[in-house]
């Protein structure tokens, strides 16, 4: 499947500030960019750099004073992985990719550790793998108000599990936090997503299940075959759209994602649909 | 039913320290402080006061360097109100006296605001009186293991919440809370409890239903009609069975309830027992 | 000392709502009420009660569907006590009366037993007396932002001691939180604040020191016998100038306080100023 | 400078578990291990393999039920980078290379996002450079107390600043906290610390400066050329020496650590001593 993703974002900079990105459409596994066209204005010499570790691609630039826009267009192709849900194990602590260990840990906005007694008292009992997580999902659809509003920055899964409301970012930590607090390496996914309503940048998550990361959406609002991965890491703290070191002006964002020529929801959010072994 | 109740408090002064008891048993209501003793090791003299506000009896006495001890026992009557379960109704709060007004509010605590949103869910729409705080209780026993070393001082029922384990402290708190954001009155009630294994300062909750306060105890670990009353507050901050300023070491505290002559549960805790209206 | 002080508040109410206020100025002590009025559209009954316990008046009605409006003005006034800050002592908790007791426990947004180690290292060593809790309102002063949209309902004063940033409401649930670590029983005062600008609902605190409770404001933004008492708590969960059971939106709030005929500020805010005893 | 370093761990286990162990000498960098050795009993297969990106090395096996102990010994060889405290330099975020960002993101332990306002009011205006840092473990040695029983495994930086109190977990995370709220990348490290007293896991920080790490240790309780790296990460989370997938009893540890032959302190903690650039 094909998409035509994009965004465009500007800032009134008060004085000398480095801004870094993190915009773009991931590069490898089933995601393919076959063309993409980065504008900044005024004409600033931005670094382009892509992380070994996790993927991401990140744009460094030092804006003077005065207003600086970028605008990001990028044709993307998905070719995802599918498998039948119930053929998918969770693979044990033993045999897990030592890449993949990091993302057992308590990070940020994800405290594994102070959800694990409710993680096993829930889903522990449940037959380990893809429909494990897929119930992880159900539950936070169920049990959390999509409220816009009720969450900011510094709130944490422990947060949202306890005020039950929160937006796409909060939904993803909870279900990292789960799948961590089980034994299931899970990381946050940034991402282009398309027929989200209204239209923004969105949050999901990956589980390592088998060999390879699944994407789960505990909102529930897009089909994961629409997303375009943009960044992955330990949780919202790795994956910023934008980190600004200095005073800035945000101008309103404007994000899109469209699939050409009558395309169709393939998989929706309870498929099991990857993109990424690593 | 009667009651002898009590227990022996031993501290190691270094040096002229402040002490603020509230161990006696409380008087008022159906409650009848039959006989009491009070002895304190060395002979100082103990101020000692009832709070017009909360009915708690405080004991406050300036300790030198050595080792105080103090050992109180007392017979107690209750005379419980008993009524019918499903007679029981919640006070709208256009009606709610003045002075339950205050336990409606979140304490230290009992951070009701924070689980309002989990409340409502849960419990909002169980038929309003006895029963839903039954309900509550019987939820608590079921999500929260009752665990020694898993909570301290400074857990809120928002921490036992995630953390789904703690010790009748926790439990009552958690009740409290529960009830506040439903718009029911409660409040902390520390105790002494018949056939509670092993024998120690008990918590339970008081709610606030049709036009007095009813016994609630969301450990299931002792019976209702079994519990003397000593403190009753916000919550744990307000019932310290010991208050220090300054430096001591305490010793093993020893507690004591008994029922003289063949005494039997009467109420278990899904009954309506209520102590007091105010 | 005579003031002019009152508000207009206003609610679009969705269905029948219990709605309690707290905005008439207390009487007693210092603080005589020389007539007031108070005005509800449409004519509601509305039941007045003066709690014995804090002084609070409240007013509860229940309001139908559609616009309900209250216009309070009053005219007060206060006969301060003044003293001499450097012969104002702390009273020992051993001679400090029962009812000031409940005000040195840590409760919502005061949880004195966090910020115990560090009030001792900061403000331990000071002298005891007016002067050490000057020196409190000082630090904070020093020490916090204040800033509009830093802190929210939930936000307790150890939020405040990490984030430096807060409102009138924060820097007063510090101060309380700082006294009640110290062993000086301090409780939250919502007022009409003279010259406070913008015109609002303030937050100050009142200390108990010597024989009666001196009243102290971080912010310094305003002079302490300008301020018109309303309620007096725990913490700003007791103050409440608004509690609403049910659903509705609210319109733009008014206060004001006027001092008629060119007074002049007497005490400013290091002065030792006093209302009342109780 | 030559240390020999190692330890002992013991488990009951009490049922097939599998465990991840970080306790051996990184390998790299101005750290090379001379010779190690390392004894599982009884004798299981651990599997062993080092993080490409932090280097860490771990020992995964499986244990059946019954009693596994390991016993790790290494000579290790340290020739550090010493610099001109003076000379060192922040890099400024524009030049940062891209493999440092991670470390300026919150993290479980180090919510820097928390305590920017408190890092700038308090480090902002000191002139940038290795010298600020040692402000920053100056000031955490000063206001900070080192004490047992005060933190557990759930406190993070905020809780630390608050309480005023830890080990030597909180002073790193701590430190790491207000670096990283400076614009300083900044991570966590598990040593071997030569003369800590008592032995026992140690744990300090790293800064980014200039183009490589420095190490810092706020707690100021052994000589940085003295530590022996085990793990890195961005905060404890990552770096735990034993990770236990199931039911365990531990035995005591037991940390040792020497320097043969009449070592000497080369560098005490203000000094500038580095290992790695990476």
């Amino acid at each position: 499947m094909r998409f035509s993703v994009g965004c465009e974002i500007g800032y009134e900079v008060a004085q000398d500030t480095t801004l870094i990105f993190n915009i773009q459409a991931m590069r490898g596994g089933g995601q393919r960019v076959l063309s993409e066209e980065l504008t900044i204005t005024p004409g600033l010499v931005a670094e382009e750099k892509t992380s070994s570790e996790s993927g991401n691609r990140y744009l460094r630039l030092t804006a003077p004073k005065g207003v600086v826009e970028l605008r990001y267009s990028a044709e993307v192709q998905l070719d995802h992985i599918r498998h039948e849900p119930e053929a998918i194990r969770e693979a044990p602590v033993a045999k897990l990719p030592l890449e993949t260990l990091p993302f057992l840990n308590p990070s940020r906005y994800c405290p594994s550790d102070q959800l694990a007694r409710f993680a096993d008292r829930q889903f522990g009992a449940l037959p380990p793998g893809f429909a494990r997580v897929t119930e992880i999902c159900n539950w936070i659809r169920e049990e959390v108000d999509y409220l816009f509003g009720t969450s900011d920055t510094t709130t944490t899964a422990a947060d949202t599990f306890s005020l039950r409301a929160g937006v796409c970012r909060d939904f993803a930590h909870l279900g990292i936090t789960f799948c961590r607090a089980l034994g299931i390496p899970a990381r946050f996914v940034s991402c282009y997503a398309w027929q989200l309503e209204p239209q923004d940048f969105h949050a999901v998550f990956e589980a390592y299940l088998g060999d390879r990361w699944y994407l789960f959406d505990a909102t529930r609002m897009a089909a994961l075959d629409g997303m375009v991965r943009i960044g992955c890491g330990r949780d919202a703290a790795d994956t910023a759209f934008a980190t600004i070191y200095g005073q800035v002006m945000s101008a309103p964002i404007r994000v899109w994602s469209e699939a050409p020529g009558g395309s169709r929801i393939d998989a929706w959010t309870t498929d099991a649909v990857s993109l990424t072994t690593t």
